[in-house]
């Protein structure tokens, strides 16, 4: 493992490293992500999710340095939840914060937006001084990623007729197909881990379904893992049991993804098949894709009854299959593998009876997991630099350059 | 129309344009608006009324030129929202975090004042780092604006005595009689679309009622318009259905303020005799001011069968005047009017059946709306600033110098 | 009274008071409190609690001087409240927002703590780029200050273990013990009232129980302040009807205070013996120790209708002393004693029938309650201060001498 990621906060960092960090960063096509939303990672190049990385570093490295990386004197970072977080809405508002915007809720309750107000229209009410607008939608198949390209849509027609004096980008924060800032922090994980992005090319990766006692759990983990990490070279497996499936568009991509990338993709309904000779497992419980369709088909029609009824039989179905629960076994049959999780997991015999993840596997991960999600404030942070700088490059080398302390006297 | 009001993002924008407004800021007497609250438009001299739009235009012209307006390095901007917001809410912490102070919600369900705190010693509990305290409480007839005038006077009093180091000045983000952040963005947009204050002058405008499904919209959107508009020497009429007043003594206000100004000031029951050869129209609902005084008087009582009475009471009387719709008929007895709305409006067959105004009109003015209701965090923002700076003039011609851009790099 | 207390904004301050009071600070050994947690005042030595109170009175006259002490760029500041607050939210989020750092609520309902998320991890998750944690937790007898100590072991884990780049301290903002940030303003308030620390000596207090029609107010304020108080020498008296008694190791650990510091710690049973020469009185409801562990009890045991029967009970008893009011006969026993209360105060005949306080007392005292209330932003901003800044001594110099104007023309 990289000594690095385990390294505390390091005042004496050499500034060479990220100088040479922000010379790998200019070498890359990132000239599009300009004014771009981050919506879906397969809708971005090799270089612009290279250039995620690369920035998400570099800022983190500044962070330890205590460089600050302050480049709003104002402005809005606005963040529009439609499920609970923990994680990802203090991600947001570290990374917005990081860079000098100030974090600001829109709560639909709150507001008039159960007066009937159109998302066209509110979308432009909350942006006068708004420059990103980050969103978690990933309840209802089919909606999510919908309600993110209305908003950008909106926001975009906005700044063409003069409402708006510049451009939200959107950010997604996770939505029915994608959780992007997920699964980049879990990219950034594994290169920290392994050594390098090269270094992952070969890697055997088991994305697999494991059991849990709750209901509804939406499918944009797995896809966005199985989306991203098929172009690396990879060898990505998805075992589930037999109907639980992703979106098929979702799996066909993974495919062609991997054969582009000289990697392979498997499938099996086999959590044993998938660990077999694993470097790195995520074992991770979802909704059964026709479970999710039919789920938002009631929700549209208001059928609560039916709703009950769904859920009733959801769980019974997903206990039979309570032996998907990544135990110590299944570990001893992986290339001593790195445990992935994008937490809270369900661990048995801790948070219920039975759950996702032994204890002593989970416990013997878990910090590691914590270094996982520590990296999502980068990466948003990053996203957010790269849609709202002309120029990243000239940017980070100037705050580099004039080394303002973020907290005054750590020196 | 001023093509500057549609232009993006200018960062090339004439510094000198900037340094004029500055200059006419400078030889208005707006000298008693430091340490002011503003509750009232019709509080207000003519020349404190041009100095906030005039500060409002310097403060969004430096924005689009990438340059700061940050004039604090700390203090708090409490809001107190005792009525659903978005718009204002947003403007409201849009317009603390362009100046640099962080923006706070006062929750009252989540405070103590529910635990019987008195509103004097609330006012000074959350200000003792807060150098603007922005409240919308427009429910009750005869309360937000006294509300207003008690927290003001309590944080007067903690500063006299040496308890607030500073007077946190109360800014009106809508009250039972006004709405001035309203009614200055929208004398902004018109200022902007004819071209300048002395246009407006002899400009026909009908603020007139109209038909909503909904009950109980407050009455301080028309007032405001009638106080201020009628300052300005322009032909204001005021139409709505018969007992539909507004409250009398501000009716009698615009009225006298008319003759003072050289303009007029008519009424009628006749949405067709409003529109008549208008230059700007503002078809918008509000309750009886008989209802909202009974509804005042019930709620007092704790009175809710009589209240839910009242209500169904109410939206049978709305069903008589289903006409009262600002459709395409109306609108071509106009002279060519703009159409405003200070928005969610009812818009017939989008958000409703039978509403305010025929989509095809509100969508031909959709963006104008949004324009209109942009110009209110500057407006905000404008209040702010003249009520803390001493010198308002000196302090901008000091940030203009200065010239420190918003976002780093985008020079 | 120091006329100072008492001094509106003075922008002409001398600087060199200032500096006279940072050199008292480079005096104090408060090496130790640097990465350290702020949870118990009798945790901390006499010279540690002396940085406090000098720190906050540096960071106040900065305020006054309108001297920046924003000594971060960026960085959170997570309050987590277990209880309502008003005073000390503000005062939380007002002393972040004067260091720099962003201050963020932790909501346990909004987040998916609810989902079985463990402390351990949620401390970690919402603190990768968290300066400081204010936690508010005071309704379980045993359970505010280990929860205290166990999000702080979370984020000391992380920290050694490479997921943290900082160590995010912790400071009490009340728990089931103590209210730190609650008498260290107490203190101040008294050390300005009476001239100095030192004054104070031998001077009586008299912390009392007075009556009130709620119930289950927590014990921490009365603890907190015998617990600090009896360390400067002074003659604390306590005083509570039979059965009132607060934790009784708490109760100990005053007296041990009182003899090592050369004063007197006395108990009663009654109002008129605490209140004969008292040269302050605080007198404040609570609710019995053995009803708050019983509470806990039942709490814990999901009783519901347990506790609405110990809820009346204890209601029912607290009846039986009606005349433990703090009254002008009262006051006429004092030493023309000073009224301290940490509000909101329950006054008779104003908030309830029968209260805590005489409305006339209280009335004569509101605006120094007011003052009192006002030291506590700038003692948790102290706290903060003193935990982050390695050197925070060359840290108050270099701001002093650098004079940023925290609003940019005031001077």
């Amino acid at each position: 493992m990289d000594p690095q990621a385990r390294a505390p906060y390091n005042e004496t960092m050499n500034v060479k490293e990220i100088e040479e960090k922000i010379d790998t960063l200019s070498k890359l096509k990132i000239q599009q992500m300009f004014s771009s939303d981050f919506l879906l990672s397969w809708d971005k190049t090799q270089d612009e999710i290279r250039g995620v990385l690369t920035a998400a570093e570099i800022l983190r490295d500044m962070r330890r340095a205590n460089i600050s990386a302050k480049i709003f004197d104002s402005g809005l970072a606005v963040a529009i939840f439609r499920d609970k977080s923990t994680r990802t809405r203090f991600s947001f508002l570290s990374a917005a914060n990081l860079l000098g915007l100030a974090a600001q809720d829109l709560e639909e309750t709150k507001t008039q937006i159960a007066h009937g107000e159109t998302v066209r229209e509110t979308a432009n009410m909350i942006s006068f001084l708004t420059e990103v607008i980050g969103i978690r939608d990933d309840m209802y198949l089919g909606y999510g990623h919908s309600y993110m390209k209305e908003v950008s849509a909106a926001v975009r027609e906005g700044h063409r007729e003069g409402v708006l004096p510049q451009i939200p980008t959107v950010v997604n924060l996770q939505c029915d197909q994608d959780h992007p800032t997920q699964s980049l922090s879990d990219l950034l994980h594994l290169i920290r881990h392994f050594g390098s992005l090269e270094a992952l090319k070969g890697k055997k990766i088991a994305m697999t379904w494991a059991y849990s006692p709750s209901y509804g759990k939406p499918l944009s983990v797995p896809q966005g893992v199985i989306g991203l990490m098929s172009r690396l070279g990879m060898e990505v497996h998805l075992a589930y049991p037999q109907g639980y499936s992703l979106i098929p568009e979702i799996e066909k991509l993974a495919e062609e993804n991997s054969r582009a990338a000289g990697g392979t993709f498997s499938r099996s309904h086999s959590m044993a098949e998938a660990f077999a000779g694993a470097d790195i497992v995520y074992p991770k419980s979802w909704a059964p894709y026709e479970v999710m369709q039919r789920r938002t088909g009631l929700l549209k029609a208001g059928d609560s009854k039916g709703l009950e009824k769904l859920e009733a039989e959801c769980l019974e179905l997903n206990k039979r299959h309570l032996d998907w629960e990544c135990d110590e076994q299944l570990m001893k049959r992986t290339n001593d593998a790195l445990y992935l999780h994008c937490l809270p997991a369900d661990i048995s015999g801790v948070s219920c009876q039975h759950g996702e993840v032994a204890a002593s596997v989970f416990e013997r991960f878990r910090l590691d997991t914590y270094r996982q999600a520590g990296y999502k404030p980068y990466v948003i942070a990053a996203m957010m630099l790269l849609s709202k700088a002309k120029d990243p490059t000239a940017l980070l080398c100037g705050i580099l350059k004039q080394r303002a302390p973020r907290l005054a006297d750590s020196g």
